[in-house]
């Protein structure tokens, strides 16, 4: 959770992952995609090759982050191991 | 292949896709990953849960966009179907 970013205008969270190879970031992207489906949530997801950048914005329209928003992003990290 | 932009600066191909929902969205992706993946090539994709954005550069680095490249946006293309 302490790797991620916490920024304004527009509030949000922001992590990058950065992998070794393209296989690493397909399983990611795929443990990721299944548990974004599972609880209807879908952050802003950038990736290439190697990398995978992921925004996340509250989960209450126009409010700040709240508890949710951060387990949400401490679920996403336990996807790299 | 009409509906991509060709931008400059870096020189690139751009398309945005939308779709109805994340699982048609879903098809997508993973139709498009398993493209990049067979032809190793991997353009930087953005989405979110119901719009994907791709940029293609080109498959010579720091060199203008050739056939190849064209070719690659138009099998993405077909992934819509």
């Amino acid at each position: 959770m302490d790797k991620w970013d916490q920024r304004k205008r527009p509030i949000r969270l922001e992590r990058r992952f950065e992998f070794d190879s393209y296989e690493s970031t397909r399983v990611f992207l795929d443990r990721l995609g299944e548990h974004c489906e599972a609880i209807n949530r879908f952050p802003d997801i950038s990736f290439g090759k190697t990398y995978v950048n992921i925004t996340i914005r509250p989960v209450l329209d126009d409010e700040d982050l709240i508890d949710e928003d951060f387990q949400f992003a401490s679920q996403i990290d336990e996807f790299t191991d």
